[in-house]
């Protein structure tokens, strides 16, 4: 096992936030080890006693990429955020990203406390020059491919700024995760007729207009365009997007289990339903995929990567590899340029503005 | 056919407004009248030269509880709000809203363009006593049953005031829709610990825990919760209500269509989905239910129920009957007394205020 502070190109994993344990943790890692062999290293966090066996049955104890830095105590979702903070501070969560504060790695990966996780990675990190409020930014599934959705609960009272900066952090992050060279960015309101939404949304979208080519600006989206091919980046405030996002995973559920009532329901059905059984597999790969394990906290001086708390090790494995896809990209210098272009044109110099 | 101010206790049917045109329209009424025995007299309001045919071809032109009213304009899709008030007066939706203001009818059922339905029935209708705004408020399904979702985008710029109204209205909605006597009441918001939303929520929050026994108030709902057996109604503001109900249209359809996709993507799944056939038109039925066909425009001095702009002859029959229910139980009138007491505890009189 190699000495962590080494290579700062690294990555800090808490092993012990999320529902599934360090078990997961380990498996995940294991697998994005063998999956991406250009993986930058990771720092495992956690409880050296439960870590040390875990990591020996992975023969990953010796490993050169994998250092393991001990944790004592863990944060649990029903911790309240200032306290876990203040009092926590040998957590695994907190110092993972503490490790990324002190410059010994570039990206946390989490499955832990959502709220926690946000308000300990902007407090620890802090945002990038010119940047507010970070925002959480999930990838969702809709017809065709996938949007990314920004954001999903970071920053519940949002102004302007704030919604003019996510255009930006969602349209680099849609570049990196998706793929796309220019990505469609929509905002998200309740009329397409220009000035129908509230205050918040009619100030965004004339800022938006503004940019020029700084984003592939598209207009407003509708809540009944969402799951079809507009736009590759929503942009929303943190109230919004959270109740979406968490109302679309309910009416997922709630889907399924409707569905697997309706099939089950007679001798026939049922024998349908065992035919058609790979439809039901592929539609849950398509609509709940672990492809994309982890939703960034775009913004921060760092990459804080949100796993799912009941995310699997297939997941894991995926938001650490899309860590080390952040770190390799140097993702957060390419953004701070253009959060300074937009800066400028939404507040003019006080000299500019003086000028007669 | 009888004269159609005999009975003020009568629905005006806009024949016109919808995508489904009038045709479907009066194979509504026609499934109505038969359907609901004790249907209140319904006044069809469109173009007489069209709607004159399909009521004799439907046996309805001499029906004694139906009458016809002419109008010469339509209102589209496409209108401008405060033009089409203005200038399309003679519009099927604009004159049945004026039955009625008039005291010729008691409800209003349309499924034309909801923004202008909206704004000419609070315009035209005004608001009940206390109230200040009206609030859209559809059925949803959910696990085990149905929830009411009040507002669904009639005020995007909501106070706390309001969500209080929307909180009466819709408990008062859910007892007479869905037969619950102590509907139970969420404030949709994105954390359960008490003042973790944003200003608006945690007044909300507050007010609806001093109104007492006047609303079941069991707390704050997160979106995780929305599509299980937590409420019976969802009170948010019209803003996160229209983009929430129009997202899970948006996804329920996305849903559909990659079922279907997957579903006939090989012979043997062809054949399971055949055999199966039925779990999906009872999950269709379940999903997309025509038993709720309208959304009552709750608040104003009258019934106004738009009911979805693709709306069939089913959903339609069931936003008539339901009209009818309005009237027969004088469901305005039992709101008042509500309001008033709601007013009096959120806005002491100065008298009180003044007290040392």
């Amino acid at each position: 096992m190699e000495n962590f502070s080494a290579d700062t190109r690294r990555i800090a994993l808490d092993a012990m936030g999320g529902d599934m344990g360090p078990t997961e943790v380990v498996a995940a890692l294991q697998l994005a080890l063998r999956e991406f062999s250009d993986l930058c290293p990771v720092t495992i966090v956690g409880n050296e006693a439960e870590l040390t066996p875990l990591l020996q049955q992975a023969n990953l104890l010796d490993h050169p990429k994998v250092a393991l830095l001990h944790a004592s105590e863990v944060i649990t979702m029903g911790d309240e955020v200032m306290t876990a903070i203040k009092r926590k501070r040998d957590s695994s969560m907190i110092k993972a990203i503490e490790l990324v504060k002190n410059g010994e790695a570039r990206a946390v990966v989490s499955s832990g406390n959502t709220k926690i996780l946000v308000s300990a990675g902007t407090l620890k990190l802090r945002t990038l020059a010119g940047v507010e409020r970070p925002a959480l930014s999930p990838v969702i599934p809709r017809e065709g491919g996938h949007f990314i959705l920004i954001d999903a609960g970071a920053n519940p009272d949002a102004r302007v700024t704030h919604l003019v900066h996510n255009a930006i952090l969602g349209s680099h992050y849609a570049q990196l995760e998706l793929g796309v060279e220019r990505p469609r960015v929509g905002l998200l309101t309740i009329g397409t007729e220009e000035g129908k939404g509230n205050s918040l949304i009619n100030g965004t979208h004339e800022s938006l207009k503004a940019l020029g080519d700084l984003v592939n600006y598209v207009g407003p989206v509708e809540g009944f365009q969402v799951f079809f091919d507009h736009v590759d980046v929503i942009v929303c405030d943190g109230f919004t997007g959270n109740i979406c996002l968490k109302s679309w995973e309910s009416l997922s559920k709630f889907f399924r289990n409707e569905l697997k009532a309706q099939m089950l329901s007679t001798p026939v059905r049922r024998l349908g339903g065992l035919l058609a059984k790979g439809a039901f597999t592929g539609l849950r790969h398509r609509i709940q995929p672990e492809r994309y394990g982890g939703a960034p906290l775009l913004g921060l001086r760092g990459t804080v990567l949100k796993a799912h708390g009941s995310a699997n090790r297939y997941a894991l494995m995926n938001a650490i590899g899309d860590a080390s896809e952040f770190i390799r990209v140097d993702f957060t210098s390419r953004i701070e340029s253009d959060i300074e272009r937009a800066n400028k044109i939404l507040r003019p110099e006080p000299a500019d503005a003086k000028t007669p």
